[in-house]
């Protein structure tokens, strides 16, 4: 073809496709299985919705332009900015707590790499009007069922769960200021990949770390579980943490109830880079460690006000389709495409097509999946047409079966078959198949 | 807000989502029920692809830009380019008739006016590799079958069915070439809306039609059967007319068959302003005429070649989703919004939460809606958000049931009550939903 699709950017044939719809449908069954209800919003927003957010430095990574009203606008890439708007313009009138989702396409002008193109899809979730942790259980829960409900185990992945308001306590205690701590936290968020060097511009901005504060934090870096978290910080020494820790608590006991302890591990490594987080996060990541991560989120209770909206505590994570994708396929677990039909017609000449017409509109219009040739062919031809289509039955239309007023039906599994008269054929056809 | 949405962009909150989700998911069972298959492609392609198949002035509709890679890039204004270029880039590999579908978004820069905004669902469907009529009758019946679905009938909506390939050869009769028989075409295009203003372009460029002529145009034009049609050509005067009539005779007999006659008007007024048809046009109306098209198609056979392809006649047409909610909303025919949950847990205390937990969480991962308190309330509380909840199940976690190790089923239809010991409850909350 003289045209190509740009650089990027996915063409879903119909096999991959259906593929890609399974994935879908069992996130949105999921989600709605949890209470979340579903919503949608425009693919092109005001540039300004995503600088107010991230930066003006975002624009590097936008598919942005200025349209024929002189209006700054980009293609969206992510959803949290827009579903703030929108919970924030009706948040009186929405009944709490709010849980929302969302199946959406996102767009980034960014060096291509495996599991990461110009254009993905994201499953997001969030939760707005909920303090508590009792937000993050339900949605690391809903997370966890999200890639749970494909066959995946706790064999295969795993939720890091962190947070920065432990974090910032954690710093506070010693001695360091926000601002510090919001240049350690960015080290930290590097440190994984980079080891050391990450702790580069912290010291060309404030000065080397001294060495035991370091020590310090690499060792709460080091905290895996809460038993180890909880001993780190003896009962009642800081009043601000134990009341964390009590929150931690309620978080984790909820999700053992829901025996999912065992996807959950406390990783303080993972402190997500955007800047807007404001309490736990969390990322999860296949086992083996061989792919990006699969699913990231926290929560970010300032972020509708700073868009211009009411005070609404809010907690929210998304899972991209293609890294999942990678992982299901690992795994064996992508699934099946099944386009079978339901009911092939063999049809003898022009009289008997006419006759099998009506049959065949009824048929659909009563939801069944019904096949034909277009173009006469004998009747050898369309049997095997027939067989190659996975049909369960052949609806045959001879000149015989017109002269008596009847369709035989050809069971494609037994071969069996049964003459039935043409009024009661959808009812015939009903009880094969159901 | 501070932000608001982009001009003639939508969101859609969830009880708009549903609405919407009900009209694609009936589209999308009726277009499987007729044997096609499910694609999708990218929102943002190469400019060019647009201005090859439309010429250089749809860049005045188009939201188009130059991408950071110094590419000339549109947000897609309609889908048929783009499956021309996926088919034909595969035809060879693809099984024939090739009946695609899809349904998604397009973006066109334009005054927004009812019915009209500057985004728009079109559900799209096309028959690759079909030359006959045959491809016509299995997408009209689609076509008629995605409006039927939702109780529309023949008193609300009919498909007024033209044919530019009859058209030419009329107008050969009449001595026209084909500069001069698409300069009427034109005219005839906008003829409806604005009368004999309409032939003015073709007056300044050829001089006036004879008044005989133009009272053979609007003869033609007047007639709104097959009956008048073939009395107005003799049988055998013009044998291209004649082997068109044979085919226009295959087309309106199959649709006969399948009982969708009364749907259908022969209708020369429509040409479909688009210069790439090339035979059968058809437009779907609402038969009190208060509403913009509802869907529009016709066949295309020399696009696929023109856009870089091979060779492959194509049919296809597009339901748009505004015009079509405004029908259903006129009729009274907009889908209900049911978000009703299936069970609803009334919890005593902690301790019940942690025990209602589990649960919860099994039966979402059955596939139940299940929601309960985020915080601790009252009983008599929770009772009532279950009734409003639209539950028809609630399950009662208080200290007594606790102590015994079961869960009080409450039926919310007739408030009948049942304890099931806890190890039973998946079970027993299925026997009572199904």
């Amino acid at each position: 073809m003289a045209f190509q699709s740009l650089p990027g950017f996915r063409e879903f044939y119909p096999d991959a496709f259906a593929r890609r719809k399974f994935v879908f449908d069992l996130w949105r069954r999921t989600a709605h299985a949890f209470g979340f209800a579903e919503y949608d919003a425009p693919v092109l927003e005001p540039l300004e919705l995503y600088t107010t957010k991230s930066g003006e430095e975002i624009e590097g990574q936008l598919f942005n332009f200025v349209d024929k009203g002189g209006r700054e606008v980009a293609l969206r890439p992510e959803m949290t900015p827009t579903v703030c708007r929108l919970v924030g313009a009706k948040a009186n009138a929405l009944k709490r707590p709010i849980k929302w989702f969302s199946i959406a396409e996102f767009y980034r002008y960014e060096r291509m790499q495996k599991g990461r193109g110009r254009c993905f899809t994201q499953f997001n979730a969030d939760i707005f009007g909920e303090a508590g942790p009792e937000a993050e259980i339900e949605l690391i829960a809903l997370l966890i069922q999200c890639l749970a409900a494909f066959g995946l185990t706790e064999a295969d992945f795993y939720v890091r769960l962190s947070d920065r308001t432990l974090w910032f306590h954690f710093l506070e205690t010693l001695g360091l200021d926000e601002e510090r701590s919001r240049a350690v936290l960015s080290a930290i968020d590097k440190y994984e990949k980079i080891g050391d060097a990450a702790f580069a511009p912290y010291g060309e901005k404030f000065g080397l770390l001294p060495d035991e504060t370091k020590a310090r934090i690499l060792g709460f870096l080091g905290i895996k579980s809460f038993t180890a978290l909880a001993a780190a910080f003896g009962e009642g020494t800081n009043e601000k943490i134990s009341a964390r820790l009590a929150e931690w608590r309620t978080l984790l006991d909820g999700l053992d109830s829901m025996g999912l302890g065992g996807f959950v591990t406390v990783d303080f490594g993972v402190v997500r880079g955007l800047a807007y987080y404001t309490g736990f996060v969390f990322e999860a990541f296949d086992r083996k460690g061989e792919l990006r991560a699969l699913a990231g989120g926290g929560r970010y209770d300032d972020l509708v006000a700073k868009l211009g909206g009411p005070n609404l505590p809010a907690v929210g994570f998304a899972i991209g389709d293609m890294t999942f994708a990678l992982l299901l396929e690992q795994r064996g677990l992508t699934p099946p495409m099944v386009q079978a039909i339901d009911v092939f017609c063999v049809i003898g000449g022009e009289a008997e097509r006419r006759a099998a017409f009506g049959d065949v509109h009824a048929l659909r219009a009563a939801g069944y999946r019904v096949e034909y040739p277009m173009k006469e062919v004998g009747f050898g031809k369309q049997f095997k047409v027939a067989a190659d289509s996975g049909a369960k039955l052949a609806l045959i239309y001879g000149a015989d079966e017109l002269a008596r007023g009847v369709v035989k039906i050809r069971n494609l599994m037994d071969r069996t078959e049964q003459d039935v008269p043409k009024d009661q054929l959808v009812v015939a056809v009903r009880e094969f198949l159901n």
